[in-house]
């Protein structure tokens, strides 16, 4: 389907060309309802309950490098499986997922992050936890490799309450102040040179020349607003949006979401886009009376986009709607693409992932077994956005490439796509 | 009134001890319906138009330095009077306001901020233009006079469109990237000891003794949650959240907002609060199809609170309702008091200061004059929170200390209080 004012290209789930849906997931999304004997086998993993959805960002992925996104995708899936097989809550799966993603020299997040102005790796990441609320953020943070621990770790000691003298817990810290709190709290600081790879510094240089290029043509120009305005080359086209992110429901039912990134290539040192920001970045918020729905969402794509329209929160909220599917589309339409905060915008990048959650109550196959139901989503505004997701009784992650067709333009137009996945908990771990 | 759950007090509103309402502001609200023979005089000011609430800070504060807290008010309203009457719009006339509250060393904001843990001053600032929606911030920047200076050029920058080769400008620095930002854009540097004051230097030496001596008597519990948990002396209620911030609607009905803090005392180095936090520390949106009302909101206190609730966008949406002092007591109460983003807190601790204005269309003095309605409101779950207004034509601004009653419990009750301001304007300045 074809809209006028923006352009929308509505897909059902297209599963990995490499692989097809496990039973778990074979339901794609919009379509098949869920059916009885859709109940996995008790096997082994019977009791093996949850679910993870990753993204390794909305920017360009070549088909050159389709293979490492997706491989990273895979091992983040399983990385976060491994936690909920071992008991784990989805808040620590989650940030489980994040570190296999940020240790990836492919995205733009940890290890081989986007070099700023000055040539050095600056990182935002955050974290939410939907049983407690609470978040974790850390922003423009140098020399830590994950800073998706350090936001963890603050997300945990803030729920500990308050410190000496009454003092409040931060929940978010930023440059020195951060890279301090980690190591004191017994994180391992990482060199910074260690953190930047032969692709990120020579992707430096070259921008380094071509702003310099830029900026010599630009002089040519009287006028400064004539002189911006007319800049329109952007080199966020390129491939170097790669934030990524992750979430999970674990076997309560409890979700969390998680999000990281290098931040735009050739930023302002300090610069801190929306992976570090609340509501922007990442958003999970357990059920509760007023919402019938648990929901997580995760963001990437250009971070001034996603700050002004508080995107994670956004469509969390829209979740909340009765059909999750058209619910995201009207989100990302009227409040990403038409947004009036980004009105003076021609170009609106950005990609989220979304999960809601309920409880099956029609379909239970006994009454010692309850499913919680997962409807997943991803839709995005960029060329591509890379995404991966399994459940814990799966054997291996399905990923997907997913892009916008050739004729859309991207940051006017938008791919959605989803799936749902029913899974099965034993009563006696529930509450 | 009192309630159970949590106490809530409502007292109509409370003019300055020493001043009377002026004619532009003796409609008291709720009450007194908005009658025509309530216009204000065709004088010389006439043609000025517009309105200013600051607030110096929820927190306590002493009926001692009452007289200093209103006169950084009355000054502060005054400077954005006099740049609404000069012709600039509500968004330079905010950050005039803020300019004189963060220049008093009264306010924990700009000069006298409270110190971190190291003994350093880091701000936290945000400006929010409520015509363009767009935002700037600031966050854990030191050396600076002014940081909302900084985060006005911020906004003002990203207005201008993208910087060279396409980069996106950034709406969101910290640290010393901040602060080399606003050197290269002319804002001159300030030594922090000069930031520095006699009361702030002291302060700090009493929390640092505070803390030495709490550590010593919890390091005799053997478990760290007991530890953390038993800590309940909170310094936060002695009179150091004076964060500050203002919210102003200029001749065009435009609306803005803006926040600047020092930050908790003994924070963290690299800890961001609320002023620095999108949706958090301000909001400011201008009358859309959605939006009847145009809104502008700054909030004041334990900046965790504020972040995790994101209370001023909160309240903005809240604002939309038919009953301002209405909507504004249950935002505070099931929004921030109740909130369940806060419910591991006893003690939530903020306040916020309120507009939201509308065409009168029932009470045209003439065809050429067209009015604005305007009703503010303050609230807050602190011991007191200070306020000023003025209307640009009011000779001089009202301030008030709002208190809760002695038998009020801080952090879980609140004062609401406001009024209702009618703005004249010719129809030729509106759009």
């Amino acid at each position: 389907m074809w809209k006028n004012a923006s352009e929308v290209m509505e897909t059902p789930l297209h599963p990995s060309e490499e692989d097809q849906p496990s039973p778990a997931l074979r339901d794609t999304w919009p379509g098949n309802p869920i059916k009885p004997q859709d109940t996995p086998d008790k096997n082994d993993k019977s009791k093996a309950v949850g679910f993870v959805l990753v993204h390794a960002g909305a920017g360009y992925h070549s088909e050159s490098k389709a293979k490492e996104y997706k491989h990273v995708c895979k091992r983040a899936c399983q990385r976060a499986v491994d936690r909920l097989n071992a008991g784990a809550l989805a808040v620590d799966a989650v940030a489980a997922a994040l570190v296999e993603l940020e240790d990836s020299p492919f995205t733009n997040a940890g290890m081989g992050s986007n070099l700023n102005l000055s040539g050095e790796i600056e990182c935002d990441a955050s974290i939410m936890d939907g049983k407690t609320l609470h978040y974790g953020a850390v922003g423009a943070i140098s020399g830590i490799k994950n800073p998706v621990l350090v936001a963890n770790r603050l997300l945990n000691e803030a729920q500990k309450g308050k410190l000496s003298a009454g003092r409040i817990p931060p929940c978010f810290l930023v440059g020195e102040g951060a890279h301090d709190w980690a190591i004191n709290h017994g994180i391992a600081p990482c060199p910074s040179e260690k953190m930047a790879t032969k692709f990120s510094l020579s992707a430096y240089k070259r921008n380094k020349r071509k702003m310099e290029m830029a900026e010599k043509v630009e002089s040519g120009f009287n006028h400064q607003a004539k002189k911006r305005r007319q800049s329109t080359e952007n080199e966020n086209g390129s491939g170097l949006l790669d934030t990524v992110g992750a979430i999970v429901v674990d076997r309560e039912g409890n979700v969390a979401s998680a999000v990281s990134s290098g931040g735009l290539a050739m930023k302002h040192p300090g610069r801190v886009g929306q992976a570090a920001h609340h509501g922007c970045g990442c958003w999970a918020e357990n059920t509760r009376t007023q919402n019938p729905y648990s929901t997580a969402v995760s963001t990437s794509g250009c971070g001034e986009h996603l700050i002004r329209t508080m995107l994670a929160r956004e469509c969390s909220s829209a979740m909340q709607s009765d059909d999750a599917h058209q619910a995201l589309l009207e989100a990302m339409q009227n409040k990403f693409i038409s947004s009036p905060f980004l009105a003076s915008e021609d170009c609106v990048l950005g990609g989220v992932i979304v999960l809601r959650c309920s409880r099956c109550c029609d379909a239970q196959p006994s009454p010692d077994i309850q499913a919680i139901l997962v409807e997943f989503l991803w839709s995005h505004t960029t060329e591509s956005m890379c995404v991966g997701y399994m459940s814990a009784q799966d054997g291996k992650a399905k990923t997907h490439i997913s892009r916008l067709p050739p004729e859309a333009v991207a940051g006017r137009s938008l791919a959605i796509e989803g799936g749902v996945c029913r899974l099965v908990e034993t009563r006696s771990t529930v509450d």
